[in-house]
Order: structure tokens, then C-alpha cells, then sequence
């Protein structure tokens, strides 16, 4: 009999994630139904599979979602997250297993108990970061334990950016994943971290003034600022006692020191909604920002206001993307100052066809052993292959899709509401990654523990 | 027949209150009813007064606090904002008139049809400010009005400051109020105005460096920041179609840029509770805000990451405030960045024995009249007596006292939700208030419409 697998929801990161359940489908007896609102924009060789039924889906329909997983053996949810916890009560009623690249939410946490009373695997976080970020930094922290070693130290790092050969704005960066992601970053709340026993505060506005440097063998320079909560997998990973525990998220050399010009503007305030942003131009847009002026132009109150000199290349990146042009308008209504950024950025920084994005993973982990400190290096650089095909499809779908294949196979079999970082979750699926080319490259370093001359402030 | 008032609440700005009322209570037939959970607290006079019953009032005993505003004429409700809705609603049920200082909540503004249909008078916002910033506002507009002008131009600015004389620290600041409102001032979202025309917002990152000069004569030169919503009495005062409507907190020359820097360290921040707040010294708080070193001083890295020269007074006033001490520490439990920040200037900018405080309050008309343009400001300075007679109590207390009489007497008698912005409230009460030193002077000024050269950046 066939295993019965469903997946739900057809967005951007899928492709690779179909593809490899396609391609083992024959030898692995799998039978895959894709449902979503719009399944018809699947290409051609997918809804023809012989192996694939396309059931066109509301995810609110709850009888027809409750009748979808109550035929399937395991759910893959590929759906917005706040969704996943309608279909895990679904699962967790019919019994079926669950994989998500999500973070677990608190509702989700509290299935937990039932779910391990069912026997069910409800694999979360098995994505790229989180999920990548998880597996990696678990098998070199388990080996580093097993050897004898003590943990001090763990810095991880990630970022999706533009592929090199077509890295070509002066902010060395395009949206490749969810822009609005990216105009809000940071605003959750004051980031968090340890820093040789001391916890360090930033506030949002001036995350991006307190970047660490990053070099990649083979690919240059890069910047990270600090995530929200670096203390969140603390216990997960068994860190505790760590004296410097860091997550952030990487751009390349400069991007963040331009990006703080919009969030001194408060250009990236969420918080509120304009008066009469619909017509508006880019100019005028800019100019709310300033104060106001019978003679100043735009241009030099900006200047002043920012302390940009007349030769900064902070202010041709603030001219390549037309800030201060009279001409273009925003199409938005009743748009807060974060939304018409992100429209105004998206004019200059959404990948054109054929161009490639890229995800770089980091991870430093400094540890003691015989009385001496070592440190390992750790990082991974995956490129995609086209706007289908790319790097962060790969490297969050693939991991789902393979922790699916082996939750099948029952191979990956600790019932619960989980994340990866068990041996017997991460060992057979970073196997299986190198083989797609999804690999860690490792250096042993001299440990230098937290380098304030990496940071840049 | 004696007139019975209830007055809830003996805090900090009842000293002029309780007088004005007890100084009338003989000619005015008053019997002043005072209810608090410690009303031991106030001066042997009014707690033997004549005129006066003393009652010891948890404010959530429901009978006790229904049964002492059924046997008022009016209450006055000094409480905590947040407890006047449950007076306000005591009052709507036994028909009885309320006056308070504070802002008019969604909720007590929802009573106004049926407090209308009782002919109850509902007088909220007559204290200081709001309260005389309205009617001496009004006073004005509906002159200029009267006279067949058009308004053009309004701003506002009210603060609480040290008097001249015990004006002795480097911030020329001490808490004359509530200090926490200080530490937390402008975060209740992004400042919005509209300057010349035109929408402008501010972040509350750069609030304290978008200040506006101020001069009043005889007490030199002020600044002021933009309060969160300058927009907010728009309708009420009629000025819809104002082409500059501003509204600032005072501060003496030099605060704000100071102020500044807590902002940009991330200081004021409430949103958090810092890891270990409890025995921290003075020296490690700030040193949670800065990047770790493990060879550099703090004070060198707030220097650098401030970029704060070594002759800059900024530097002076942090010392000021033994921030760097390594031996004063906190005794907050679980405190968030603000409440150490707060613990930390009690310490420096406490009023001692003796000194006193000082209201200021500024506005400037701008109109149209035969086609030319001119503009009236209007200033107001009060001081205090001492700590007891505070120029805060004062300016609260005396309107709120004034306004009960005249609505006992009959005088003010439109009935409603409402605040002090209709002839009949303002005139006799701006009059009246003159008899107590609280008097503004009024001068003819070029009109210079927003003049961007008063603005710091």
C-alpha cells in the first residue's frame, strides 16, 4: 500500500520540497496530494505526476481539510504559520503525523502531552533557520560534549541575500524571501544576549549601529545584527552555563549601517498609519520625516538631519532608490510608513529573472577542554538556481521534506510536539543534505571568546 | 441648606484645592467631605475644620464610596485617572455633579447622553494640562475669532520645572511631579503634527532632538519636544483648518540633547524587565547598554558609541548622576530599564527641603485679519510657595476648586461630559485665577508662520 502524504499549501518554498518527494515516490511507495486556494499555478510535470492528486483547497473549509488529513498518513504544512495549529488539531484528532518549518507556538507546545500519548512525531522548526541552524549547531555542540569538551560559546548566524554575480545595487541586497519580513526586523522588542557572562541590551533603534563582522572563505565580508532573543533555545541546546550566547541575522559589509538612515527617519515605524500616503510622492513621503522648511530643500534638511557628508556613500544609496524623486508616487492607501518603504524598496530591490539568491548559515562555538579553549567555525553557503529554484526553497524544504520521508519510514520516531535536535533527527537528515550540497565547511580557530574587534561599535 | 462636597483623593495637588474650598466654606455654605485611605496624612487645619468630615475610604468599598456620593452635591475626583470611571458612573446614578483634572477616557465619554438627560454637569481636564492650556487657549481663538479673524497657527507648550533659584544641576531639571511620567515621556507612539500645511512625524528615538526655542521674559530661553498627538484638540478648539498645529513638553535649554543620550542607550526603555536589576551597581546598569570589552572602561565605551568629546558638557551631566559608580547600587527587584533609570535621577533631581517648582506655559496664535497676518503669544509662569503649596498644586487644584463652586452655584450649568473650552467655563474661571497669581501675559509678535529658525535640527 502507498503511503498517503499531504501537503499543504503551495507557496514559494516548495519546489525543491515537491520535487524530492516526486522523485522518491515510485521507490518509496509515496502518494503525494497537494491542496491550496490556487494549486493550478503548480507547473505542468507536477499536477500530471502520477504520483500526485491536486485537491484545490480553503483552508478554513474544515470539512474538507478534516477529510484531506484524516485520508493521509502525515501532514507537511507549508501554510502561513499562525494556520498550523488548526491542522494539528486535526492531526492530533485523526492521528496523523505533522512536519512544519515554523516555530512552535505556545498553542501548539500544549498539544505536547497528547500528542506523545498518540505516538504522533509533530516535527516544528525543520526548515532553514529555524531547522538548518537547529541540526548543525546540535551535531557540532553533541560532538564537542562527547569528546569532553565544555561549551562557553555560541554565535549563529543567517541571512538570505542576492547571489554575488548578481549583487549589483550598493546595498548589496535584494528582497529574496518575504520583504516585509525585512522592513520590520527588529521591532519585537529590545534585543537580548549574553556577552561573557554579561547580558547586553540594544534597543531597535540602534540595532543596526552595533553589527559583528563575518568572514566566509570564498565569499568576503559580512555583517550581522543581533535577533531579538538570542537566549531562546538556551535550555533547548543545553547552554545554560555559556558565558557568550549571540543570534543574528547577516548582510553584507554596509547594509545595516544604510539601513539605520530609515529607522532614524522612522521610515520603518509599523506602528501607525499616514494620513494620505495613496498619490503620495517618494519625495513627499521622505519629507514627512523632516522638519519643515519655506526654503531647505528635502535633499539638505535630510543631509543635516542624518549628518551625511556630501561625499558619504550613504547618500547614493538613499539616491539609488529615488527617495527624493517628485515624480514617482506610492499606489497605497491608508499605508503605515514601514508599507510604503517596503513599495519603495521593492522598486529597486526584487530580483529580476534569472537572478540567483543565496543563504549563508554561521555558527562560532567556543568550548574548553583539558583546561585549554578552542573554538570551532562552522558555515554553510547555498545558492539557488533560478527564482523556482532557490536557495531558501532548498534549504527549508528540504530538510522537510526528508524529515517527512523518514518519519514515514518511522526512522525518525520520538512521539511529541519537537524540535530537531536529537541525534536521531539531525544525524540522518544533514547526511542526506550534503548530498543536495547543502554542507558546513569547519575551521578550527585560535579562541579569541567574545572579539569585541569584530564589532563595529 | 449647607452644599455637600465629596472630594476623592488627598494626593499631592490638593494643598490650594481644599484651601480655596475651605476658604469659601462660610461665605458659600460648604461642607467639604474629604475621602482617602489616608486621610490622616493632611494638615491638623482642614482634618479640625469646621467644614470639613474626614473619612478613611478604601475607593473599592462600594457601599461606603455609593453612600458617601449619594449624600453629595458634587464630587470632585482627584484618584488615579483610572478610578474615575467607577466615580463617574456613581455620580450618573445617584444625579450627582463631577469634576476632575483628568483626561476624558472613551468610557466616560460614553455617559455624556445620559449625564445630558440628568442636566449633570461632567467637568474633566481643568487642572493645569490639560485644564488651563484649554480655556487660556479658547480665551484667545475666540477673541481673534470674535473679531474676524482666521486662525492659521497654533501651538502649546506647558512644563513642570525648578524654580530659578533652586535651579542647581547641569540638566536644570528636579521632579516637581510624577517622575515616572518623566522617564517614559513620548512613548506612547510616534509624535504627529502638522506644520505649515503639512503632516510631520517624529520617532521617539529622535524626539529629543527636534526641539523648538522658546523665550519668556524675565525666565530666558526654553525648549520644547513634541507631545504624541498635537492634533488631538483639532475639532474641539475648531482649528481644522490650522496650517500649523504643535504641541511640546518645556524643558530648560540643553535637557533634551542630554536626555538624548539615555534614549539612544536604550535607558528609558519600559517594555522589558532587565535579567538581575536587584544589588546592580549604577555602573554595571549602564554597562548592559554597551558593547562588551574585556580590556575597555565603560566610561570609554559610552564616550565612542555616544560620540561624546572629552570637553562636551553631555559628558559633565552623566557624571552628575554617578552613572559610572561602582559602589551605589539598585534596590529595584525585577525593574525595567526606565524604573532603574528613574531610582537613579531620584537620586540627583529630588526636590530638597525648601525648594520649589515652577509651571510654565506658552502659546502662540497665528491669524488672518483683511488679508495681513499677525500672531499673539501668550505666556504663563507660577511658582511655588514650597513643597506643600507646589506651582503644580496650584494650577491643578485651583480650577478644579474654582469650576465645583461655580457648578454648586449654578454658574456653570451646561450639562454634559465636557471640558473647559465654552466662554461660560473659561471666563470666570481665567478671571478668578488672576486673583491667585495665575495671570498670562500676552504680547504682539511679527507673524513668522512656522519659523523653521527656532527648530535645533
Amino acid at each position: 500500500m502507498n503511503h498517503q502524504i499531504l501537503v499543504l499549501g503551495t507557496g514559494k518554498s516548495t519546489s525543491y520540497l515537491l520535487d524530492y518527494l516526486l522523485d522518491k515516490a515510485k521507490e518509496e511507495e509515496l502518494h503525494i496530494t497537494i491542496a491550496d486556494l490556487h494549486p493550478e499555478i503548480l507547473p505542468e510535470k507536477i499536477l500530471k505526476h502520477r504520483h500526485t492528486t491536486i485537491v484545490t483547497l480553503d483552508i478554513k473549509d474544515t470539512d474538507k481539510r478534516t477529510k484531506l488529513i484524516q485520508e493521509s498518513e502525515l501532514v507537511i504544512s507549508m501554510l502561513p504559520a499562525f494556520l498550523h495549529i488548526l491542522v494539528a488539531k486535526d492531526c492530533l484528532a485523526a492521528g496523523k503525523h505533522l512536519v512544519t518549518a515554523s516555530y512552535i507556538s505556545d498553542a501548539l507546545q500544549q498539544l505536547d502531552a497528547e500528542v506523545k500519548q498518540k505516538g504522533l512525531v509533530f516535527m516544528n522548526e525543520i526548515g532553514l533557520d529555524p531547522g538548518i541552524d537547529h541540526m548543525s549547531a546540535m551535531e557540532v555542540i553533541d560532538r564537542i560534549r562527547d569528546n569532553g569538551g565544555k561549551m562557553v560559546l555560541f554565535e549563529s548566524f543567517c541571512g538570505g541575500l542576492v547571489a554575488p554575480e548578481n549583487d549589483t545595487n550598493l546595498w548589496n541586497y535584494k528582497f529574496t524571501w518575504n520583504p516585509r519580513n525585512v522592513v520590520i526586523a527588529g521591532q519585537g522588542g529590545t534585543a537580548k544576549f549574553i556577552q561573557e557572562g554579561t547580558y547586553k541590551y540594544i534597543p531597535y533603534h540602534k540595532l543596526f549601529r552595533r553589527t559583528e563582522f563575518l568572514d566566509v572563505e570564498g565569499y568576503g565580508k559580512f555583517e550581522a545584527y543581533a535577533n531579538r532573543d538570542s537566549l531562546k533555545y538556551r535550555e533547548a541546546y543545553g547552554l545554560q552555563d555559556v558565558l557568550t550566547l549571540y543570534r543574528g541575522t547577516m548582510r553584507r559589509v554596509g547594509f545595516s549601517k544604510a539601513w539605520h538612515m530609515f529607522v532614524q527617519l522612522g521610515m520603518t515605524d509599523d506602528s501607525y498609519l499616514l494620513e494620505n500616503s495613496k498619490g503620495m510622492t517618494f519625495r513627499e513621503f521622505t519629507n514627512l520625516f523632516l522638519p519643515y522648511s519655506p526654503t531647505d530643500s528635502v535633499e539638505l534638511k535630510l543631509r543635516h538631519y542624518l549628518k551625511i557628508d556630501q561625499d558619504d556613500i550613504m547618500w547614493e544609496k538613499l539616491m539609488e532608490l529615488n527617495l527624493f524623486d517628485d515624480k514617482k508616487t506610492i499606489p497605497l492607501k491608508n499605508a503605515s510608513p514601514a508599507q510604503v518603504l517596503q513599495y519603495i524598496l521593492e522598486q529597486s530591490w526584487t530580483l529580476q529573472d534569472g537572478e540567483k539568491d543565496m543563504i549563508v548559515m554561521y555558527h562560532k562555538f567556543g568550548y574548553e577542554l583539558n583546561g585549554q579553549k578552542y573554538q570551532i567555525d562552522a558555515n554553510m553557503v547555498v545558492k539557488g538556481e533560478n527564482q523556482t529554484y532557490t536557495a531558501m526553497a532548498k534549504t527549508v524544504g528540504l530538510p522537510v521534506a526528508i524529515a517527512a520521508l523518514k518519519i514515514i519510514k518511522g526512522e525518525i520516531n520520538t512521539p511529541g510536539v519537537q524540535i530537531p535536535i536529537t541525534k536521531e533527527v539531525y544525524k540522518p537528515i544533514l547526511e542526506e543534505l550534503k548530498n543536495h550540497g547543502i554542507v558546513f565547511k569547519e575551521h578550527k580557530v585560535p579562541y579569541l571568546g567574545y572579539n569585541p574587534d569584530s564589532v563595529a561599535s
